[in-house]
């Protein structure tokens, strides 16, 4: 199994990306990693190791660079050799924690789209309060959508459910304002109709509310709907801990209470931690594309190696082409 | 200033309700309260009061009631009564806790939209981290939106967090997926440009992770987007609520913590607790129509009257119709 990565892309790169490299070398001994970068700055974290190849490049895509543009005029970024890789068959899954919309773009023209699919879908794991977490998508790899899109990304996310989630007849369930078939926007009512034809154990209407709660293994949205409950959970989230933060920060008493809960405030903020989901899949092209946050540690660039990798051994791209074709033939 | 009351809506009506309108009475001088509901059931909690006023109904509005059906046909249920004083000039305002379609449905079919108002909006304002809060709408008057009718969202909110929330020349920003001008659906990017043109304090794309940090007075969306984020905030916070409770439930030391803490931590609660920011309310009617919390106490029906009692006051509604007008000669 190759897996490229780029280790420029993120905000502790290529530091924390090698290490994550390394980790994953470790843990993983059917791996081969080809790694892409700026050889001075990759230097100081490197050391041998016989299943890693080393590929400098030249050029780096950064944060604000305006993504087409980037992917089609960066020839030699570590991004677009990576996706080339995979391209020209020397690897089967990449790995990028750089500029979202870069990847998407490298991953639409240079790994390419699957046949049949309309749109590619960016589809992160996100954690739940039991702990089994769900798929959501799309976040926005396309803000607008066709109801025959949403039905495609059901697909691929319960594809990707069950082959590297592990989860049988994974629950398929259609983000909207009310749980009642009929309720919704124009683009829900008729996707809701659609999604009830399609091979899937869909289980009808969603409401946001219930998303962390398990209530489903898939939640499916448009991707403008997705990115917004996605930003919407982080920034609810991430307000309540710096809120609880300065109570315990605020007296003598409290300070000694957080002294005393501490460790386990910890396990639960691990709990939520998107570390230990993986990165996000770009699910629809021709080969597994896996975006990791870009506040990446290594243990995330390790979490997203090994979810590339379970993408690969499955052959989740291939599965989809598979039913996207049955589905078309229908 | 008079202002009509359903007594029967609401999980814990006519309880809470009626205690809500009690301290209200006492708090307010200057109100004069119409109480609708079924006389039996309201008789236990009711004392006489000189500015009080209760009206005998014999039907209710149930949860589960088809909203614009059951606002046709119940012609005397309590909040179809309460809406028809408005109409009949004999109240200023109304206010009920009860099915939310039911009372946007009454608003619209009997209250009245105002003349060159598109569709009505709901809104209510959510707490930020630093306490400020912001207005938020529409959150589900109508699923889908045109961006003209954004543009008059934008106006309605504004001019309620002027006038109701004191706040000068409010920032009026467009809930979107990235901050940048050209980003988004194809929604957000038409009222993008529209908003530019508008008599609004507007600035620009605002993301959903950054809505708790006060980073806006008024955030415009559609019914849709605008529904899911509520409906995400609230299940985020409540999801790590109790999963903090379970923290502190989990050991002896955990326990003692927990002791120590528990004061602050419910004064955070409060912060963000809905009850102290009053109702939602219908814009683009002709009259103010508050729609409280269904889970609403006696403080939260109080905050709901006061803002259904500062509406009146600072004639919101004639200003809204006043500035569609305008707007609509430009």
């Amino acid at each position: 199994m190759k897996i490229a990565v780029d280790a420029m892309g993120g905000d502790h790169a290529p530091k924390e990306i090698i290490a994550g490299v390394m980790q994953s070398l470790q843990e993983f001994n059917d791996i081969h990693i080809q790694l892409f970068g700026d050889e001075t700055k990759m230097k100081p974290y490197l050391t041998a190791h016989e299943r890693l190849t080393v590929h400098p490049c030249t050029e780096i895509i950064e944060p604000d660079d305006e993504p087409v543009r980037a992917v089609r005029r960066k020839k030699d970024a570590s991004m677009v050799r990576m996706a080339q890789a995979v391209k020209d068959g020397e690897a089967d899954a990449c790995v990028s924690a750089g500029n979202t919309g870069a990847l998407m773009a490298a991953g639409l023209f240079i790994v390419g789209r699957i046949e049949g699919i309309e749109r590619p879908a960016l589809a992160p794991t996100l954690p739940t309060i039991g702990g089994e977490g769900f798929v959501l998508l799309d976040v926005g790899a396309n803000a607008d959508a066709k109801p025959s899109q949403l039905v495609q990304y059901a697909i691929m996310g319960s594809i990707y459910a069950e082959k590297v989630r592990g989860i049988q007849n994974p629950r398929v369930g259609l983000l909207n304002i009310g749980t009642e078939p009929g309720k919704g926007n124009d683009l829900t009512k008729a996707a809701y109709d659609e999604l009830m034809k399609a091979p899937l154990n869909f289980i009808g209407n969603i409401e946001a509310r219930d998303l962390l709660t398990g209530t489903t293994d898939v939640a499916v949205t448009d991707g403008f709907t997705g990115n917004m409950v996605l930003k919407t959970i982080e920034g609810t989230a991430s307000g309540l801990f710096s809120m609880i933060k300065d109570v315990f920060a605020s007296s003598v008493k409290t300070k000694i209470s957080a002294a005393l809960v501490k460790d386990d405030l910890r396990g639960l903020k691990k709990q939520m931690d998107y570390t230990e989901y993986g990165g996000a899949g770009l699910f629809g092209l021709n080969a597994p594309v896996i975006k990791a946050h870009g506040s990446s540690n290594a243990n995330a660039v390790k979490n997203a190696i090994r979810q590339a990798r379970t993408m690969a051994e499955y052959h989740v791209s291939e599965t989809i082409r598979e039913t996207i074709n049955e589905e078309e033939t229908r």
